[in-house]
């Protein structure tokens, strides 16, 4: 099945992208390397010394015989989106090219801006591409666990029955997504690819992600096939970012009480899912949602993990709670998100958090340098004039 | 109560700002005029002479004794709208500042684009610049009714108590809009207000808007004062269409088989709604719902009632239903939304649809060569590319 991959250059995208190469499937990479660019602009870099594209390209065909395609463009320009259709006609899209980032939404109104509008703009120019050169493809959308907020009863996959004054429908679950401009623009993300799928008949996959943790994937056998990991106070996540604080032997800095729950997921595992949903398309004109994660832990909860497994590489690390940048319920009463589908769909995680973390901490080791180069971007911003 | 409406120069804009004017509240209009473009664009007018707004300001304060401030600029524009805030002050602010046509946003890409960055960039530089310069002033904010879309069960007024697999929680009721990009838009401003409100403490009352019919207000005491009037097929809305058709003497051509039911009110009580809402402002923090509607019909039996009070005022016309340019249900087994807020702040509607329809057809014999110029522009447009 020919795939194309939208942000092959990510965190998530280039690892896909080897791994389907891998799987048999003839795979097209798009990027503008964008996400490079914006975490510069915040000061980073990637822990990881990220090869570029084309070298990467080069060592794995080398290594495993496979050519993967990369077109360098804009998804914000509908022009070079209907080009990159047209021409590679692909049979499913895996869209991970958007700006992932909450606290880059919330530093200000041109950030809050700047991501609702890339993050809309790139989708709505994909569907309409999708409906005039590829209308039977399949639409494999990154979205996050985010999208849905905290909430006191059980979080379905997508849709549910609701009975209200004694009539019954089945309706979207809200989503009230977590406090900021970033996870509200992938909520609507969802309503316009549901819309899609709705008027033009188009089908996709709606990844409600959990959040990504991990160093590596199977292909990474030579140090120039390394994904990127950012490990600083915007664009790093909370797993990969105890685990830089590890490393450096500095503590750990869950945001305020860290009862926060949170789904999280192996980055091999993840890629496991979109490999499962590129193989196993939904209906035309179906819109349906996975809630894509392995296992729940709180903040607090992730942090006595690195710590108890940086002990046993050696690496002693305490933890202390700082003051919360955002605005959000630390203590979460119940969570419990469904995450059925995907497990029906035969996936199985082959890491938990703990497996996992020995991996990654042994990882980050060899670039303890280039940790130590960007360590002040790790603590949370301050309250800007745009917080409360 | 020092009030601030965003989009003064539009249909229900310029109106409001005399009813509030009248009332006594100091009042600043703002707008760019970009609704007498877009109507232009799409090759239509407005069936009344709508006159400049430095004209009819002029009128306004000849007969009423009032001064209306205006400020020309672009809500897209931060620094405009931050400057505006700073100078003004305002305690309310009514946002009728919006790109409002369905069929517009489905022209094309470049249309749907336009239409949710539109509104989107203006309500985010909005709320970001009510934050920094008047966060205890009250956003009144038009929606639509369109956001919840056609459902099976009763629509509350916002939220509702959801009970599944055995657990309570009080959620917003999910939004499925009417299936086009613009009432989408309109569910995304709803989103990020209600973030606004919850991160920043704002205060907001979401007005889900029924469909809107008449010809005037009041304060229309003199032919400068008269409000725009929009019949074509991409602007008017359906009520105000038909009454176009009637005067024309064409067939009134409900789309498709008018079972679609919608919520309607007349332009004089939408505008005595807004006025409540300025009056009894929410708490800070709170995000209120209000529905905005006075009665229901399907499409059909709007056509009927144009028709028979058209014959009653000698215009002979008759009823053909068209192709529906719109994917939607037609056939509505069930529609109820609630509508209890407004009436218990004090609403009473005082016009009935065939009371109104008698003036609007009365006004609109005025009119006829101006209906007549741009008769063509009535039929719905014929599915585009971009229509399935």
């Amino acid at each position: 099945m020919r795939v194309m991959v939208l942000g092959a250059d990510g965190y998530i995208g280039f690892p896909l992208c080897m791994y389907l190469a891998r799987k048999g499937h003839p795979v097209v990479g798009v990027d503008k390397f964008l996400r490079r660019k914006w975490v510069a602009e915040v000061g980073s870099h990637s822990a990881t010394p990220v090869k570029t594209m084309a070298k990467r390209l080069r060592v794995f065909k080398k290594i495993f015989g496979k050519e993967i395609n990369f077109e360098y463009g804009d998804l914000r320009n509908y022009d070079f989106v209907a080009h990159v259709l047209e021409e590679y006609k692909p049979e499913a899209i895996v869209h991970l090219g958007e700006l992932p980032s909450a606290p880059f939404s919330m530093m200000d109104v041109k950030h809050a801006i700047l991501t609702q509008t890339n993050n809309l703009v790139g989708t709505l120019n994909l569907l309409h591409a999708m409906k005039s050169y590829v209308p039977g493809c399949h639409l494999i959308k990154l979205g996050s666990m985010g999208e849905y907020g905290a909430c006191n009863i059980d979080i379905p996959e997508g849709f549910f029955e609701v009975e209200y004054r004694g009539r019954k429908e089945t309706l979207m679950f809200p989503r009230q997504a977590f406090p900021d401009w970033y996870h509200w623009s992938k909520v609507y993300d969802s309503g316009n690819i549901m819309l899609a799928c709705k008027i033009w008949g188009l089908r996709s996959t709606d990844i409600m992600q959990g959040v990504v943790y991990g160093t590596r994937t199977d292909e990474m056998l030579d140090d120039n096939l390394l994904t990127r990991f950012d490990f600083d106070a915007v664009f790093g996540t909370v797993v990969n970012r105890f685990c830089a604080q590890a490393v450096l032997g500095h503590r750990l800095t869950p945001y305020g009480s860290g009862g926060q729950k949170r789904p999280v997921i192996a980055l091999r595992d993840t890629i496991q899912c979109f490999w499962l949903a590129v193989e196993r398309p939904p209906e035309k004109g179906e819109y349906r949602v996975f809630n894509q994660f392995d296992e729940i832990y709180s903040v607090s909860e992730m942090a006595k993990k690195v710590k108890k497994v940086a002990l046993t590489l050696g690496l002693k690390t305490e933890i202390e709670h700082c003051v919360n940048p955002r605005v959000e319920e630390e203590k979460i009463p119940y969570y419990n998100p469904i995450h059925e589908k995907l497990y029906r769909l035969g996936f199985r995680a082959t890491h938990n958090l703990e497996e996992e973390l020995i991996i990654m901490l042994t990882d980050l080791g060899k670039y303890r340098e280039r940790l130590i180069a960007k360590a002040d971007k790790i603590p949370p911003l301050p309250k800007t004039p745009e917080s409360p």
